[in-house]
């Protein structure tokens, strides 16, 4: 039963299936709701308890994931109601006041587009942090004090990006930390497809960039809710999916003896031979990557200003602030 | 013996090693030279005849690939290296005069990182035919008159690019034709180690976007050499080498009856089950693809500009163009 | 009287304000007509005879600019706004037939941020010449053929822009050519506000870049409406512009004597002083230039598709292109 | 005497030239010692006491500037040899053991292409700190630890820079801290030409954006190094220049009765009228601002990686780094 985590996803929603395909019931300590309409699938994954937590290789806590296949297509409207999806669950997670201040953090590697989620959601967010000393009076207590850093990543800066942001904390001491991020999927049809929101943050082997620190409340001190996106899978992925594939399709019994023996380390050894390691980390992402990851950090951004922005219009936040 | 080319290939060293282990025999029509030292293996294949060119798929003419693992490594001295190899076969394969002209042609999608080998290309190139009627005259008869075009692609432009080229071609009349353009590898320990020169220019079907129309002498009505670096493989390369992996490893005979016998049919069920095809073109690279493009073309255009500007020293060629 | 126009100009508007306020009356041959609402001012300057043509140094046809403040703004609704009236005069100016090959050049260079508008604007727009052969019959002879070309500089390629247009232009063979274009301002307050369509083409001298060749009709033998944005002025306006308010402002009178006696020479030798020549090319554009030329480069997109396919509902243009 | 430092600069070498051009004796207190060969000439400004801190406007410390007209070109020996010179100054300036942790900031926009010096020379640096438990015994104490952040601008992050800064010297603990930061010129013959290193930081006022906190001892309680370089000048300077060169100019004497008496106000309001308010911050620089700032930023780069790890052989410092 140990080889079927094998293949490392950071979606509970991917660990759960992994799990429950192995040990064919649902686990217990893990809740879970869904609603859909035509385009968007919304599933709540709550983990309540160690042995969950155990089971899932995910801490106890609530994750959200938004599915929707047009996600990576250029569908205005579809992002639109996307981004509304998104401000929903999130002002579900967040217990915060009115005029809380809340810290978003863009993780990733501008320069390598699928990691540049982060750093690009960044760019569009309405930040106010600093313009509380101008707001009117009417405004002033509905509206929250956002302010948001792109980090860098560790080869760039040298610095371990919970360092820079344990700093920044420390300084600004926001109420509350969002983190985005860049993921690696477990399977190829969630790339681009998927937004997961925790209440859980971000803790360390997670994101394409694997962090080797984490940023959630134990390290912060605050609660950190963190939005990934599945952006790339691992080459290797497609490999064992392969192997898997092979394994499962009936027609193909006839070629097999029993291919179910086939254990972990001889899978990779087929790997290692697919993808010999002078390759380093070979990523499998859409030619359209580039225009994918520019629409879907909109979609999140607006997301995070509708949740962040809730109490004032959202049409006139920006006339708002060109006012003050 | 069909299916043995399912994984189609823009490389002839890749055409010939599937042919060769197929048949088991070097394929009549088709000559081939090596000359390596310790980091750099050079191939000269040379199709010959129509049965050469039917067996592998590539027309009559010569394809000469460098191939370099550290290639894909900001490694200058090397890079320095390579492209002196590239200006010596380029040099090899052009025969034209000291004076001649030559249109440099960028393919591909500069939106689209390794898709935009050519494009990033073009920008590093010395042009100097609109400097015709500015040079010394002891520089005239001794320098080329290069010029470049990038014409982007269909779904861009809205035409062919054959269409553009045989357009410019009509009114600048080069006397030869450079094409460069990102390949896809049939096999992942190319992606971004190898550059291929062929005489026998560009032909449909080829490169990372599947050029509908080709770019050749036919075409064009003037040679066309075609200089082309693997920059991604397709996924479903990743998959098919999975099954070969698996047929092919000795130790795990035990668990098949007869894998050999897996069809081109039943392979392409396996990957359509991991790749579904609402996932679109997937592509694999390596994560620093962004870096990896500018040096790549920073080398190509080097060897370009060392072989079309060889009668003048190449370290005085940017003196030279200021005194003019 | 020569010396008025030492401030050259790319918008026809500008030429005639300064050619009436040194001859202080309307110039005949040119007429004049406005419409404006509280956002937008549209001058429609119609150049009738040879007489208007030498006064103001543009040949005769028909110049249009529209004209807004706000169109340097990030203001969504106003963009919309003014992309309409873009795509009523473009289709006022345009006389070719529903079903017509149309092609647009976008000029400029994309690698320095004011000039590349031209590129920008071509990225953006709707593109069908190549789906001829797959459209719905009822759409076929209601949507126009667009295809389109980034031609690149002089300095890149090595050709004249006019000499790639002209060899597309053979081979594709387009009703009528639509150019785009980055200008120069004679005024700062012109910078990324106004507009300029002309039926005149593009003529030697005009731009950021100063085409050496022209785009029109004697040129490439087919119809050429210009789209022209001042995206700078140069440096040298500025310095023009000081000693001409210090010439104007009245309370100044009596620091000078006779300052109307300057002559441009005069001014030449202080503008040379100002800014040595060793600075090359001096630009003035606001710090936001990047997003300007993001934001304006979206209106003239939106422009031309409204204009070209507007026998179409535009909001299914999208849709239409999908299920072709 | 106090209108005369209307013209506000970010460079002592200005300021200085501004102060005795006007009082037309040196000022006590500012030591200048300089030194040159055929291509650069090195300023080193030392002011000594208040009263020269005052009529500066620049507090105590010592100030070098590096000029050369070259730097704007595209010359790579020039480049190399004053990346050698800036290593040589800034190990003058920095009173640090060779095995400390510095902290380089790169201050500015990166949207905004001459504000981008400071986030574009960070990516070139050679980061060290995450290496520190990976190296070989031999280099352990001879490599100084350096990290870097880009921390964005207050538009963006709503955080001053300053305090985010400060929050990770608390965390991060450098001995010292290098910010890089693009400046405004006060003349244009020395928009990217001169780099400026000072030991008093960076003061609330500086800088392309006029930073509204400081960068220095006193506000993170470290050394503060700072290197600047001016991207632009302002348009209102070559407006300023304008009237300047027309009260200096001998030859214009007969037009002029009095224009010495012009006062400060009057020049505002000259330029008023010819920078409408509306136009925002304009801003004068080259056409090829984009190619120049990637140069510079190479050069600032290489000039701290030679400082910084000079007590290992620079060309093998990838080398070194590869092995660990």
């Amino acid at each position: 039963m140990q080889n079927f985590m094998t293949i490392r996803t950071d979606l509970a929603i991917e660990a759960r299936e992994m799990v429950t395909k192995h040990v064919s019931h649902e686990v217990s300590g893990v809740d879970v709701v869904t609603s859909k309409d035509e385009d968007v699938l919304i599933t709540r994954v709550n983990i309540t308890n160690q042995a969950a937590e155990d089971a899932l290789g995910k801490p106890i806590g609530k994750y959200i994931t938004i599915e929707a296949q047009g996600l990576k297509y250029n569908d205005e409207d579809l992002h639109e109601k996307i981004a509304g999806f998104l401000a929903e669950e999130l002002n579900g997670l967040i217990k915060i006041n009115s005029a809380a201040t809340v810290l978003v953090v863009g993780l990733g590697n501008r320069n390598i587009t699928p990691d540049a989620l982060g750093p690009k959601t960044i760019e569009k967010l309405v930040v106010t942090r600093h313009l509380k000393d101008m707001l009117l009076d009417d405004v002033k207590d509905r509206m929250r004090l956002v302010c948001a850093i792109e980090p860098g990543v560790l080869g760039i800066t040298g610095m371990e990006t919970a360092e820079i942001i344990q700093g920044i904390v420390t300084k600004i001491k926001p109420d509350i930390v969002i983190a985005i991020d860049a993921l690696a999927a477990a399977a190829s049809h969630r790339v681009n497809t998927t937004i997961q929101l925790a209440n859980t943050g971000i803790h360390p082997g997670s994101g394409v960039d694997n962090k080797r620190f984490g940023l959630n409340q134990a390290t912060l001190g605050v609660p950190v809710i963190a939005i990934g996106v599945p952006t790339v899978v691992h080459a290797s992925t497609i490999a064992m999916d392969t192997i898997h594939a092979l394994k499962e399709h009936a027609s193909f019994a006839r070629y097999f003896k029993s291919l179910e023996n086939l254990s972990a380390g001889e899978c990779q050894t087929i790997i290692r031979q697919v993808l010999p390691e002078t390759l380093g980390n070979l990523m499998v992402t859409p030619k359209e990557i580039d225009q994918i990851i520019t629409d879907i950090s909109t979609v999140v951004a607006k997301g995070i200003n509708q949740a962040l922005h809730d109490k004032i219009d959202y049409e006139n936040i920006h006339t708002c602030i060109k006012y003050i």
